[in-house]
C-alpha cells in the first residue's frame, strides 16, 4: 500500500454520524492500491480488545489520485473503536491512529485505534429537510421585475433592458417578485434567493443603512410580508442575504463613531486605528478596499448581538426560511456558532449559506453553516463545459473530489450554481451554446445538493462581468427561446424524484461521457437515475442493454447520445 | 514530488492564527523530497492575483513518513490568500486546493489559493499563561496523606500503606494535601490536579452524588477553601475533575426518576429505554458497564445548564484554576463549547483539560478544550523507555509527529504524562530502573506542554493496573531515595527558564540519542537548551564543541552520556 496516501480522520468528515446509530466511515486511499482488500473491524469500544466485526469495504468515489472506501453502520452500542485491515498480495496489515503497521496490538488499542467514542445527540448534523427538493431562484432584485410603477420613480437612472453601468438604477422591486410568483411557480423553482432588501443607496445593497427596514425603492415591509406569504402557499421558500462581515457608512451606529469617535458606545463595533474613522485614508477595516463599507467586528459581544437581533428578527416577524451569509468567509467562526445557535432555536428548519468560495470545511462542521454557496462545483463545470480544460474523467474526479470535502448531510445543502451576480453568466462564458446549458442544468439537477439558477438562464440572458451580469430580466416573451425553457423546466421536476432527494452519488467517466448516477439506499431493486453527458466531440453509443427509460434529454435518439448532449434515463443497470 | 504525501488545510492545524496579524503555515511532503525547495507565495487576497510575496520555507519536523514545513507570517492585512511553489530538478510545480500542478493561474486564483479570509480576534486561541511554566502534580486524593485524625475514621478499611484493593479506603483527604503544600511547594510543583473531590460511595469518587459539596471523608468546604488559598499563596493552581459524562446512581435527580420515571422533569436528563430506569438488567446508558454511574445526557439543555452551574460555582466561589474533564470524548462537543463559553466567561485563564487518549483534533479547535491529557505521550514514553519497541529515531519521529496533531497553542497546554491513576505506575513499566525514570521525567520537563507527575513519582513509587497504581503515599522519609528526588527537583526547576516556556522545538536522533531542543524565537543568538538521552546500550560521546554549560543529568561524565543517561544543556549550538 501506498502509505502516504492513507487518510483516515476519526470525528470529520472522514468518520461522522448521520443518526443517532448511523455512522458514515471512509478511508482514503492511492487510486493504484485498488486491488487491495480493505476490511474494517470495530466494536465497542470496551469490547474492542477482546473481539472485532470484520467488514469488507468498498470504493465509493475515486479522483485523481485516490480512492475512498465508504462504509455506513448501523450500531447498537455507539461507543466505537475501529482500524482498518488491508489484505493485499497475501500479506495482511493494519491502519491505525500509528499508520500503516505489519502487526496490531489489539490489548493496547486503546492508546492508537481509531474511535467516535459516543454519538451524543446533539452533535449530529441534521439535514434541512426541504433543502433535498429545493430549487433555488437567484434574484438581483433591482434587475427582475419593476412592479409597483405607482410609487417615485424618479431614482431610477436607465430604461429597463439597457446595459447597466455600476450605478445604474433599473427599479425592480418585491412587487415585481410578487407579479412573477405565478411564472417562477410555473418554473418549477421552490426557494428564491434574494440579494439584499434592505436600505441602501447602491442598486446591489450589499451597503446596508438599516437592518430592520426595507429599501424604500424595493417597497416596504408589507410588500415583503406579501411576498413571503404568497410564496409560501405556492410551496416556495424565500432566503435572504444577511450582510454581516461590513456596512453601509450610513449605518447609524456608523455616524455616531464619526461624530463621536472613542466616546462612541459604538467604536468597538468597528476596526479602527485611530480615534476617529477617516474615510477619505481609510484608517479603518472595510470590505476589500472600499471605504464606504466599514467591516463590522464580529468579535464584539455588543455588535454580535446587534446582528443575532437582526437575523432573529425576519424569521420571527416575517417567517422567512433562511439566510445566505455575505463574505462569510472574514466573519468569525464564533459568530457564526452564536449565529447558528440563535437561527436554529428561532426556526429550526432554517437554512444557513455561507459565501465560501473556497475548501469551507471549518465551517461545515455542524456548529456554524448547513451549506456554502459551491463555487468548486461551479469552477469544475467552467473546467469542463466551457473551457475544455477537463474532459469527462478529469471532471469526474474533481466532482467526486469536491464531494469528499464534506459530510453526506453538507452536500446535500450546498447550493450549486452555474453563476451568480459575482461571476460572469455561464451562458456567456459558453459561448452562448444553449446545448450545453441545459446539460450544465441536467448537472445541477441530478448532482447532490439544492440547485440554484440565477435569474433569467432560463430564457438564456447573457453577460460578462459585474455590472453586466445584473442584466435586466427581459420580459418580452416573443425573444425567448421556449424549447429551452421548457427543458429547464423538464430538469427542474425531476427534483421531485425522491432518488435525487435521498439517493446516493457515483460519479464516473464512461466512453468518454461523463456518467452521475443516483440510488436509493433502500433500493432493493437498484433503482437508479441516471444522467450522461457527452462533451467528447463525437457521438456516443449506450450498449442497447443500457439504454432505460428516458426522462430528460436534449441530443439523444435511439441509444445515442451526441456532442453537448444530456440524458437522464431511470431503470436498473446491470 | 510525491504529490500523495502533501497536504494542507487551511484554517486548521496546518494554518493557524497564533495572534491578531499572525499566523503559522505548514505544508507536508514526503521524507523523500526533501531536496526540493519551497517557498510560499502570498499576499492580501484582493491583491494577489496582480502580486505575490515569495518566501522560502524550512523544514521543522519530520516523522516516519513526512517533512513538515513551517512558516510564521507577520501581516499588515489579515486576508490572506497563498499557494506553495516547488522547485525541484530545474522543474517548478504549484501546490493549491486543485493538489499539484505544472502550471496556476493566479487570474483565477480565487478559486483554489489556499486562504486565511481575516483574523479575527475572538477565533485566535489564546495560550494560558501559567500553563507555560506549570508543573502539575496529580494527587489520588484518598491515598496522599491523611491530615484530619479528628474526623470519624470508622470508614477506613485499610491501613496506610497496606496494597489497596478496589474498595479500599485508607483516609486521605483535602487535610493531608494542605498540610503537605510545602513538601509540595519544595518539589517545585505549580499546579494540583485533584481526583474528585465531591460526595460519593467509592475511593476513586469518579461516581458523583453532589456535585456542590466536599466528600465528608475528604472534608469539608472550608478545608477546600483554605487548600485553595494556601495554594494560591504558594503559587500553586488548582485543578478539579469535572466528572460530566455520568454521575452516581444515588445523584438527587437520577433517585427522582428511578422514583418518577417518564414522569420525573430529569427523565431526559439520561438514556433510558423504557420507562424506568431498571439497574438489574441496564436499560439506560451508563459510564462503560457499570449499572451505577448513568450517564449524563449532555445534549438535553437542562442537564447542561445543571452541569454549567456547577462548573462556574466552584471558579466563582473557590477561584479554582481549571477543570480536567473526565470521559470528555464520550460528551458532546456542542456541550463543550458551551462549557468553555461559561468557565472562560467566569475566569478566563481557567484552563480546561480533556481525557481523550486518542488524536483530540475536533475538540481542540479553540471552541472546546486548552489541551487533553497527552497520552500519546505516554504510549510513545512507554515504547521507547520501557517496552524497547522505539529507538531514538523512531521516538523522534512519534514526538514529532504527534506535535503535528495540533495548534501550536494547544501544544503549549497538553498535560505531558507518564502514569496516571488509570495506567500501571510508569516506574513498574521501567522494571523499576531510576535512571529510565529520571530521563523521562527530564523528557517531560523539556517537551513543550505542562509536564504532569503522578503523585509518589518523586519517592520511586511502584504499582501495576487500578487499584495497585493508586496505593498510599509513604511519608516515611527513610525509605526515599533521596538523590532521586533531588534530581527531579532540579528537572522541575529547570520549567522557569523562559526557553522552555516560550521556545520552539525540535526534535531529532543523533549518534543514536534522543535529542530534544527548544529555542527561543527572538533568540539573536541561537540560544538553546537542549536535553540528550541515551538508550542505546552503549556510551555516547559528544564532540567537544557541541558540549556545553550542563543544567543537569545523571549518567554523564566529561561528554559522555551513558545509556540510560539524560544530559540538559544551555548554550549556542553550532
Amino acid at each position: 500500500m501506498n502509505e502516504y496516501a492513507m487518510l483516515h480522520v476519526p470525528d470529520s468528515r472522514y468518520c461522522f454520524p448521520v443518526g443517532e446509530r448511523e455512522i458514515v466511515i471512509r478511508l482514503r486511499t492511492a487510486r493504484e492500491d485498488r486491488e487491495a482488500e480493505v476490511f474494517l473491524l470495530y466494536n465497542c469500544k470496551y469490547l474492542f480488545q477482546q473481539q472485532q466485526v470484520r467488514l469488507r469495504m468498498e470504493i465509493k468515489y475515486s479522483d485523481r489520485l485516490y480512492d475512498y472506501y465508504e462504509t455506513r453502520l448501523f450500531l447498537e452500542d455507539v461507543r466505537l473503536a475501529y482500524i482498518f485491515e488491508i489484505r493485499e498480495g497475501g500479506k495482511t496489515t493494519y491502519y491505525s491512529e500509528d499508520g500503516l503497521t505489519e502487526n496490531y496490538c489489539f490489548e493496547e488499542g486503546f492508546y492508537n485505534f481509531f474511535q467516535m467514542p459516543y454519538i451524543n445527540k446533539n452533535d449530529v448534523m441534521p439535514v434541512v429537510d426541504w433543502m433535498r427538493s429545493a430549487v433555488f431562484y437567484q434574484i438581483f432584485v433591482e434587475r427582475f421585475a419593476l412592479g409597483n410603477r405607482k410609487k417615485d420613480l424618479s431614482y431610477i437612472t436607465m430604461e429597463w433592458g439597457e446595459i447597466p453601468n455600476p450605478k445604474s438604477f433599473a427599479g425592480g422591486d418585491l412587487r415585481g417578485i410578487v407579479d412573477k410568483l405565478d411564472y417562477l411557480e410555473g418554473l418549477g423553482v421552490t426557494a428564491l434567493y434574494l440579494t439584499p432588501v434592505f436600505p441602501s443607496i447602491s442598486n446591489h445593497k450589499y451597503d446596508i443603512m438599516d437592518y430592520k427596514t426595507i429599501d424604500s425603492s424595493f417597497g416596504s415591509k408589507e410588500d415583503f410580508r406579501e411576498l413571503v406569504t404568497k410564496a409560501h402557499e405556492k410551496g416556495i421558500k424565500i432566503v435572504l442575504d444577511a450582510v454581516f462581515n461590513h456596512c453601509s457608512m450610513q449605518l447609524a451606529q456608523f455616524q455616531d463613531v464619526m461624530k463621536n469617535g472613542k466616546a462612541s458606545p459604538y467604536f468597538h463595533w468597528f476596526l479602527i486605528d485611530g480615534d476617529y474613522p477617516e474615510p477619505e485614508q481609510p484608517n479603518y477595516e472595510c470590505f476589500a478596499s472600499c471605504n464606504y463599507m466599514p467591516k463590522i467586528n464580529t468579535a464584539n459581544p455588543d455588535a454580535q448581538n446587534f446582528l443575532l437581533d437582526i437575523a432573529c428578527y425576519w424569521i420571527r416577524e416575517f417567517d422567512i426560511d433562511g439566510w445566505r451569509l455575505d463574505v462569510s468567509d472574514e466573519v468569525s467562526h464564533e459568530f457564526w456558532r452564536r449565529f447558528r445557535y440563535a437561527v436554529k432555536e428561532e426556526k429550526a428548519d432554517c437554512v444557513i449559506i455561507g459565501e465560501n468560495w473556497h475548501d469551507a470545511y471549518p465551517y461545515l462542521q455542524g456548529d456554524q453553516y448547513d451549506g456554502i454557496m459551491n463555487y468548486s462545483f461551479t469552477k469544475a463545470c467552467l473546467d469542463y463545459f466551457a473551457k475544455d480544460r477537463f474532459d469527462a474523467k478529469q471532471m469526474a474526479d474533481k466532482l467526486s473530489s469536491n464531494l469528499m470535502r464534506n459530510t453526506e448531510q453538507v452536500n446535500y445543502m450546498m447550493l450549486n450554481l452555474l453563476d451568480t451576480h459575482d461571476t460572469h453568466r455561464f451562458f456567456t462564458e459558453l459561448g452562448e451554446d444553449k446545448e450545453k446549458l441545459l446539460a450544465a442544468v441536467a448537472l445541477e439537477m441530478v448532482f447532490p445538493g439544492a440547485p440554484c439558477i440565477y435569474y433569467g438562464t432560463e430564457i438564456c440572458m447573457a453577460g460578462g462581468y459585474d455590472p453586466d451580469s445584473r442584466r435586466c430580466f427581459d420580459w418580452e416573451e416573443r425573444r425567448w427561446d421556449l424549447r429551452v425553457m421548457e427543458m429547464i423546466k423538464q430538469l427542474i421536476a425531476l427534483r421531485r424524484l425522491n432518488t435525487l432527494q435521498y439517493g446516493d452519488v457515483g460519479i464516473w467517466e464512461e466512453q468518454e461521457m461523463l456518467c452521475v448516477r443516483r440510488r436509493l439506499k433502500e433500493s432493493e431493486n437498484n433503482h437508479e437515475v441516471r444522467l450522461y453527458i457527452n462533451l467528447s466531440k463525437k457521438q456516443q453509443r449506450l450498449p442497447a442493454e443500457a439504454v432505460k427509460n428516458v426522462l430528460c434529454s436534449n441530443l439523444w435518439q435511439e441509444g445515442i447520445l451526441d456532442n453537448r448532449g444530456f440524458v437522464v434515463m431511470e431503470g436498473e443497470w446491470k
